[in-house]
């Protein structure tokens, strides 16, 4: 299922393809992240979307913690084989600061501003300790 | 103009951010490329979208060979400032295959298939050296 993939992902010098995500019926860029292939064989086996986190050094099972989740409906790989593109159906929202994408920042003259608030809580998804 | 963007970018240890291209009116995902200081300030100015090659180490104006243009439309910025997600009106094809989107495959089954065929033969858009 995932042979024909990964031989054509060309992954970079620490293992990893960069993944966007995309809600699939809107359209909608929700966030980018990174893949290694054990998240990926994970994500394509379980249908769940699973990264590898760079900054805890392990999969990432997104959602495990907050619960929500990606489901996986496809996946794309560009021309060159070093980005994916996951068509997913985001749980809620995809940003841990409980926004619905992660790209609310936008530049408006001279200023960077914020196009939306957190329609989620974060200290619901996380806990207070989180917060 | 561009340095409230600047400031808050996280480049990566090659100065480097990662920059997806978004089709801003069907949200088409196009082609997800890097873009340093130099190139995010000349795209802001210019309104043309202009990336950093990291093959030809240096700015790479998309389109300058092929013709196919991004006109910036807005710039975006994740929560934690290491990719930019940027609207473009895309001329053309975004690919230097000839295709609209870079994304063009998908696994079916075992296999990994192409989705679209090219639009544009690439002879066109690079001359018969690129071919």
């Amino acid at each position: 299922m995932f042979e024909a993939l990964l031989e054509k992902v060309r992954f970079n010098n620490r293992d990893l393809v960069a993944a966007i995500a995309q809600q699939y019926d809107t359209n909608e860029v929700l966030m980018m992240a990174w893949m290694n292939a054990d998240s990926i064989e994970e994500t394509l086996v379980t249908g769940r979307v699973c990264y590898y986190s760079r900054s805890r050094h392990g999969l990432w099972r997104k959602g495990e913690t907050s619960g929500q989740v990606q489901r996986l409906v496809d996946i794309r790989l560009d021309c060159d084989g070093d980005t994916l593109l996951l068509l997913v159906d985001q749980t809620g929202v995809a940003c841990h600061t409980g926004r619905r994408s992660c790209f609310y920042r936008a530049v408006r003259g001279s200023e960077l501003v914020e196009l939306s608030k957190p329609s989620v809580d974060p200290k619901t998804l996380y806990g207070e300790k989180h917060g």
